[in-house]
């Protein structure tokens, strides 16, 4: 056995609860090993080097250079001992806390068992209820729709028709939201992720001066309510993009610091190099080398309980979840502290983080309950856009990304295709708009909620970083009714899956992609063809079906089936 | 390369901060890979597409089946990204969050480099300064010293000069203690680890029935903070072996819910199955098979209060940190929960957990500041006591533990070599006091801090509990007067290492194995060997020889000596 593959942790994604009573376990090994058996030994830890139960374990994933092992297990008693016994070709091997044996002394168990030393319930991450339906459609609020005609315009630098520049003020607004949520909800929307509405002088509102009071270009507070209860009436959920990291260099305490140096009360609340924070030497810790934004101190107790409160304040508005921008550079420590407070005020408030990175540290159950899965976009660029990697590289790097975190953090990951910081999809697909419908219904039946960018149903094209936030044609029903009628279609699937948990396969096989779903009774199976045309049966009820005459699945096809099993 | 070996993960044993500006960046790769070069390329996240600084790599530690090269990186900028770079035989390999690659693409770095995103000091772990130079000694309260010969002793069963058994009770006492400070501290040891000595119907105390009364066969509350004050004004530290995963079923509130049921407000309090609990039944959680140990609830907020609340009463009456009994089986919740009360109330209190297995997760900040060492203590026990294992074998195990925590959480770990739910290692020596001394001047040298059961200066022989429980001779003195002295130099050993960080290495060189401490101008090494005698010369000055010639190192044989470097 290759001993530099094999790994295993307790309590982390390869030791977790999945409920009061279950508990899952993986072990990791090489893909290319030729295994007969992985049993895991287990028992209560006070029994354990007595006598132990068996149970077998499955190949669960594979991801180019390892497999992955699981059992699920039902406790009668909740302090778990367990180790590894592997068979291959007529070897039997043992695997604990010392490594890879040949043989094992179960009378010293006691010193290098595995252990979940106690099921703890408060301890296990729990699915958020709603969110196992969500489909999210997340609006950039300047170019989404303009709704009240009657307020002040006399900020607006552009015409609706044009394509906007870095500066450009289009006009969207709160009311053009609240309009349209009966178009949204008709296309299969029921959760909305809104970038910020705060006071902020620019189009996009991430450099706030004010927490509190809504961005008169977006509207009034009262609008945000009466979008917030309509959304609501319709059983639509809505998160709000929240800026914690960085603030505008005129918000009141960064201006109090900037008049009074050290002798400010808020001197602390930045990080400041020097007596007095200077905006054009910018000498003090801000957002990328934007020296506008100055950056939040969150090593600082009082900082935090006031982003906190703020925090707290949103929900109690009316928020049912947060998407915490630039997550990753503010501390661990107010992440775990706003978590017990949103926590407190709505306990199925959904935090979101924006790490685009290596993100397992925030998703343990005491940070947020899920990320931007940027990871996943990645692969959907390289394989469903862009055709870089075969079917069975993305398998790969899926299966790596779902391994890496719990099934329930699994469950409420945020994936979309593109966003307000990326290129739109359809870019990356050379406007080839079969591709992009094939990455939505992969989207869509992948682990997680799928988060749509407004405009996405046009399509909307649009390169970087201000050309993505394109305004929305509201003529668009009058064009490619074909692909408005799939758009519709591929979000309704969401419906087939709900509370679908366990059991998702990805795997490559004969150069098509596969997700497959399974619970008690049925199974759903997607099959995504991204190379010349073959050939393919489906079975059962089909879902959905792209480029496909019933026999031969041709490039850009796919098919969605349903089947008893 | 070996792609199965190398790992590498942010924000973990193998990226985080030694302090607010140090990054300690480890890679692990196969042990037998033939290395050129390893290098870190990092930068500024933000522009790290655009240039990048190179840092050597430096092989810091091996433990037979892996290598981990180490650097640590002072940052200009906190907000880091990386990814490494190494030459093997002539080619080049790059590791990134795409894994292992031969050629590596910058302009898409900011979707796969490693980051740290932001060095938040708020999220380093800290040393605490005491802690540096502490030299333990756990006392078990009824076999130490009985000091107050006025208090009624109608409780116990048993002389002192008898060998007890699980049920003897034998007088010891809290101003026996007290009593012997001052031969505490002429012997060396400057920090003492109590076990429990609130009101319990047993010898050991672990299960309580007031956390408030100090039992009146160890004394009064006021004898307590005697004990403490005494302690202290000798610059003496004191810890209590606390015991939150259970109590007594005398308790208060358990004995309410066995008259009340369902009804009790102290029901939920506990993990009951069915409307009463039944002590004979014993259906509820409760602690290893004993029925009179109800296992507290710390799901529940309101337990998690009330225990919380007297670890911070624990606090306040002078104790300078906790040793958490079972720690393992109590929720992660409680603990996070507990560490931010008990840092309110003393912010340089230890934390110590009962963790005999993987660890990691109790140790990255918010839970424990170390655990109990068990995995140190069963490598001595058989390279030591047993010579089961090599030199070799016994670094490799060392280093593996080692390489799993922060360097800053190894300082806080308690190693020991035997207590009070062990057999005494005299005993896994045979009786041979030489390797015994051998062992705790290994122990003394191990990074962290040395606790040493009471009884090993004598030195106490005895089995597994209750027989590692006798009582202590205090005509010792006139004994094994050479074996004192040793001991007596072994602990002073700690002196000349206080304050020392980093650059620890454990080796075997030619079967002695070695333990090697650097710091900028000095370097403490010392050697052992556990099998036949082998010339070896040490240099600098000798602070400790055992079985040593000056040129030959015997059977059982020590030398530590200080080099300028």
């Amino acid at each position: 056995m290759n001993e530099y593959a094999i790994y295993h942790r307790p309590e982390s994604e390869f030791a977790y609860a999945l409920d009061a009573r279950t508990l899952r376990i993986v072990l990791r090994v090489a893909e290319n090993e030729r295994l007969q058996a992985v049993e895991l030994l287990y028992n209560n830890k006070y029994d354990f080097t007595k006598r132990r139960n068996t149970a077998a374990m499955k190949l669960c994933a594979s991801d180019g250079v390892f497999a992955y092992y699981g059992v699920d297990v039902t406790l009668a008693d909740l302090r778990f001992a367990y180790i590894f016994k592997i068979n291959e070709q007529g070897k039997t091997y043992y695997y604990s806390e010392s490594g890879l044996t040949e043989s094992y002394d179960f009378a010293l168990a006691y010193y290098d068992f595995f252990q979940f030393p106690f099921l703890n319930s408060s301890d296990a991450v729990k699915r958020i209820p709603w969110t196992e339906s969500a489909v999210f459609y997340q609006i950039f609020i300047d170019r989404f729709c303009r709704g009240n005609f009657t307020k002040n315009d006399g900020y607006v630098t552009q015409k609706w028709e044009k394509i906007p520049t870095a500066k450009s003020y289009c006009g969207g607004d709160l009311q053009g939201i609240t309009q349209k949520l009966g178009y949204l909800a008709e296309t299969g929307i029921n959760a909305l992720y809104l970038t910020p509405v705060f006071t902020a002088n620019s189009n996009h509102k991430y450099n706030i001066s004010s927490y509190t009071v809504v961005d008169p270009q977006f509207g009034s507070n009262d609008d945000l309510c009466g979008l917030l209860e309509a959304a609501h009436a319709r059983g639509m959920r809505v998160i709000l993009d929240t800026v914690f990291n960085h603030c505008d260099c005129t918000h009141k305490y960064f201006a109090d610091a900037i008049e009074k140096g050290r002798a400010s009360e808020y001197y602390d609340w930045f990080l400041i190099e020097g007596d007095f924070p200077d905006i054009e030497r910018g000498n003090y810790a801000h957002f990328a080398d934007c020296k506008y934004m100055p950056k939040w101190n969150t090593n600082n107790a009082h900082v935090r309980q006031y982003l906190i409160g703020i925090a707290a304040a949103y929900l109690q508005t009316g928020f049912d979840g947060l998407r915490l921008d630039v997550a990753d550079e503010v501390s661990h420590t107010m992440w775990r502290e706003l978590r017990e407070a949103v926590k407190t005020v709505k306990p199925d408030a959904l935090i979101l983080g924006e790490v685009w990175h290596e993100n397992t540290h925030y998703l343990r159950g005491n940070e947020f309950d899920g990320v931007m899965n940027y990871r996943v976009q990645k692969t959907f660029i390289d394989y469903f856009a862009c055709g870089k990697i075969t079917a069975k590289e993305a398998a790969n790097r899926l299966n790596r990304v779902l391994m890496q975190n719990f099934e329930q953090v699994n469950a409420m990951m945020l994936n979309f295709l593109d966003n307000h910081d990326t290129p739109r999809f359809l870019r990356f697909c050379g406007g080839e708009k079969e591709r992009l419908l094939t990455a939505l219904c992969a989207l869509v039946l992948f682990p997680g909620m799928p988060c749509i960018f407004y405009g996405t149903e046009l399509p909307l094209d649009g390169g970087g970083d201000p050309d993505c936030r394109r305004t929305f044609d509201w003529t668009f029903v009058s064009q490619d009714k074909a692909y408005f009628a799939r758009y519709k279609q591929i979000l309704a699937l969401k419906k087939e899956l709900c509370a679908q948990t366990g059991n998702t396969k990805i795997k490559a096989e004969n150069g098509v992609l596969k997700i497959v779903r399974e619970r008690t009774s049925e199974r759903i199976t997607a099959v995504f063809n991204m190379e010349t045309a073959r050939s393919f049966a489906g079975a059962g009820k089909m879902l959905y079906e792209q480029n496909y005459n019933g026999k031969t699945l041709g490039l850009n096809g796919v098919i969605v089936f349903k089947e008893k099993i």
